[in-house]
């Protein structure tokens, strides 16, 4: 006869993950730098309810979508549904509450989404997204704000070696007018978008088979895509290509002006170019559209991508809302750090470690920590007279990068060992007149472990 | 015949809110200043699904958190249920993953949950919860934290007049026995835990009906509960009362251990005061228990409460896991920090605006706004050359503490005119040379409107 009582096996849902304090840590701190740029250029924070009326997330949403999110009837049998971005949720909140918050309005969301996707993509059913919008102006000087914000994110975050593609939609719309091909654009644009993806040869059949184009005009519009060069270059190429065409030569204008005046801004010209092969397959983006690919990594696809769009809230008011906004990949940013190595396997945020060896010294274990915290350290105290090995061995296993070793001799000569856990060195820091001395000493050994 | 389309009416689920930027940038900067207080002690971040099986969301949980619960079949036809706290994941996570994350663990865990409760209470079915817990460990010293990390966090938010309450299920324990009342003494504990609320007298009464003491017990516990005093008056009280039981005599010691702990730590006696009427009501606390009261509103009731339990994952795994932790109540704090004037109703997280008048300018606003970002100001930029009374006006409501104004004139003189948008005055800023001297000018007036 067993005494054991029956478990509930402890397990995660499918497409569901825990995020485990290595994982957490770089994703906060990703969180944290995205959400400092935003506000550096005077986005603010707001959220929205993880549950809305369906019919309020369904407006536009298309059958993918519809079959993807996660809806069922609450306890006041209301038909529900969890967010699946934040797009929709922005929408919503903009046409119920723009009259309070006047334009423009520029706010930043940094929130979980949900979908019931296939898992065999590879995909999770509950991610976040990033996203920063200006929303009720058409000026150029809000697209240009959203390249900056782009740029200055990917540096913030740690990356030199990275390209902001631009383009503008209005030029490929011009395009397509002059080509005779202005009806099936969106069948185009979406053809065009697969061109890194699939090449050149494929994206031509697909704009034949679903848009209906000649071959030479399949042929006409991938030449286009192909435009390459400097800035310059790109931009006397289009002028030439648009020319006689309103809607184009504006397009081409506002690309002059965004690249001219990123580059007045301190933009390097590597990192922001005119790409005119980007279409973005959304059919709501209506003037400059933005990707991002790392250089050491192109190949993961764009890690912060947007656009601009003519009228946010359609479905829910009758006020035009023009906005322009992007949002960062997260997920594939942080995957494409973790293959860069740029995340170490820290699990502690903490950086120095005080050992534990006795009861009647953890006044002075309590005192030290305190004085290290005052001085902007993280400090763990170890709880247990564990063997000194043993807490070692704990405190490099986590990531510390110092350990405050004291037993009863340095406490009686009123100092502590100071170890490094990278190099195993260790050096006595007086604590006569306070903690001065351990403080100082403390950035030369981390300054030696980065 | 009407042209408009049907709309969606925008609105949001009863018991569900939007924050819009004045409400979200104070919780931000709370969440901000609870992470970084954690982080200071080691407490490293974790996240898990919002999403989990019924079964082990329902584990543990009273008849009302399960009426309450969110629960639905996903796709895969299975069971699940939204997350209605952050103590039954955290146990189910412990039980899954104790063995490649060690012991001590500490854990900080700030997210969403969901209760589809009455909101006639003025409740909300989505709201926040702030934990820390520290698992595996029995050492004293992990209360001892907890209790200065309550403390920090405080301070840290920006109180001066709180107290923490601490009090230690052992001694009540063992004055239950000592009374003959173990038996009864989950009852006895519920009833005094709402002392502060409802008074001695009904307290009484609620002990004879729902525990079945007797007029006297019910009044001995009572006259336990309303001692008072100094930390030593109280510790020497305490001592006499339990003297002989074993529990009690524990729990006296830890309370007296602790408390001397704080005070070596720096913790101002008021600050951390023994109150032996605190209970938490909950059953599984077992060791120390923590309630937070702010000075000027006692009435909130606690902002920050936790303890120490013996096992937290019994019903998932069969290793044992002794922990202690704590909560912060945002949702509360923030009405108290509203109540007390704590909060500014800006809708902007920039200090800076800078006035836009015409295109041809452009770069030079971009410079300029670039280099106050550099020198870590938040910055924006207004999008469109409206009149500047209408862009003052503007900046003024959404709570900028400065405009940069420089039109044609000024910009020509190589300079800027900076407005305190609190007290009107305005002064010249050259920016030969670069932008230094508008640089050391914005932090006095930013200084002068605080």
């Amino acid at each position: 006869m067993s005494n054991k009582k029956k478990l509930i096996q402890p397990r995660t849902l499918k497409g569901f993950r825990d995020y485990l304090p290595d994982v957490m840590m770089p994703r906060e701190e990703l969180i944290n730098t995205a959400r400092r740029v935003y506000r550096s250029y005077g986005f603010a924070p707001i959220d929205t309810p993880t549950l809305e009326y369906a019919e309020i997330l369904l407006g536009k949403g298309s059958d993918e979508t519809d079959r993807q999110m996660y809806r069922f009837e609450d306890h006041g049998k209301r038909d529900v549904g969890m967010r699946f971005d934040l797009t929709v949720p922005l929408a919503r909140f903009a046409a119920q509450h723009i009259g309070d918050l006047g334009t423009p309005f520029k706010r930043y969301h940094i929130a979980t989404v949900w979908r019931g996707e296939n898992t065999q993509r590879g995909r999770y059913r509950e991610f976040m997204q990033c996203d920063f919008d200006t929303i009720g102006t058409k000026s150029l000087v809000a697209d240009i704000e959203t390249a900056l914000v782009i740029h200055d994110l990917m540096v913030a975050i740690g990356f030199d070696d990275f390209t902001v593609r631009v383009n503008n939609r209005q030029v490929l719309s011009g395009l397509l007018e002059k080509l005779g091909l202005a009806e099936k654009s969106t069948e185009i644009l979406r053809a065009l978008d697969k061109l890194a993806k699939i090449g050149a040869e494929k994206v031509a059949e697909e704009m034949q088979q679903a848009a209906g184009a000649t071959a030479e005009q399949a042929a006409q519009v991938l030449k286009l895509a192909e435009i390459e060069g400097t800035t310059d270059d790109i931009l006397i190429a289009l002028d030439g290509l648009v020319a006689g065409n309103e809607k184009g030569e504006i397009g081409v204008g506002q690309l002059r002006d965004l690249t001219q005046a990123t580059s007045a801004a301190g933009v390097p010209s590597d990192r922001l170019q005119i790409d005119v092969s980007i279409a973005r397959g959304l059919d709501y983006y209506t003037g400059t559209i933005f990707e991002t690919f790392l250089g050491e990594l192109p190949g993961i696809g764009s890690v912060c991508s947007g656009g601009r769009y003519n009228d946010l809230a359609s479905l829910y008011t009758n006020q035009e809302l023009p906005g322009i906004g992007a949002s960062l990949g997260l997920d594939r940013l942080l995957a494409a750090m973790e293959e860069l190595g740029k995340i170490d396997n820290r699990t502690t945020p903490a950086e120095v470690f005080i050992a534990y060896f006795d009861e009647k010294s953890l006044p002075r274990y309590l005192q030290i920590a305190a004085q290290l915290r005052g001085a902007g350290f993280n400090v763990e105290l170890y709880p247990e007279a564990k063997k000194i090995g043993q807490q070692l061995k704990y405190a490099d296993r986590r990531g510390f990068k110092v350990a405050v070793v004291a037993g009863d001799r340095e406490l009686e000569e009123n100092c502590v060992q100071l170890k490094s856990l990278k190099t195993g060195d260790s050096q006595t820091a007086s604590l006569s007149g306070g903690a001065e001395e351990l403080i100082a000493a403390i950035p030369q050994i981390l300054g030696s472990t980065t």
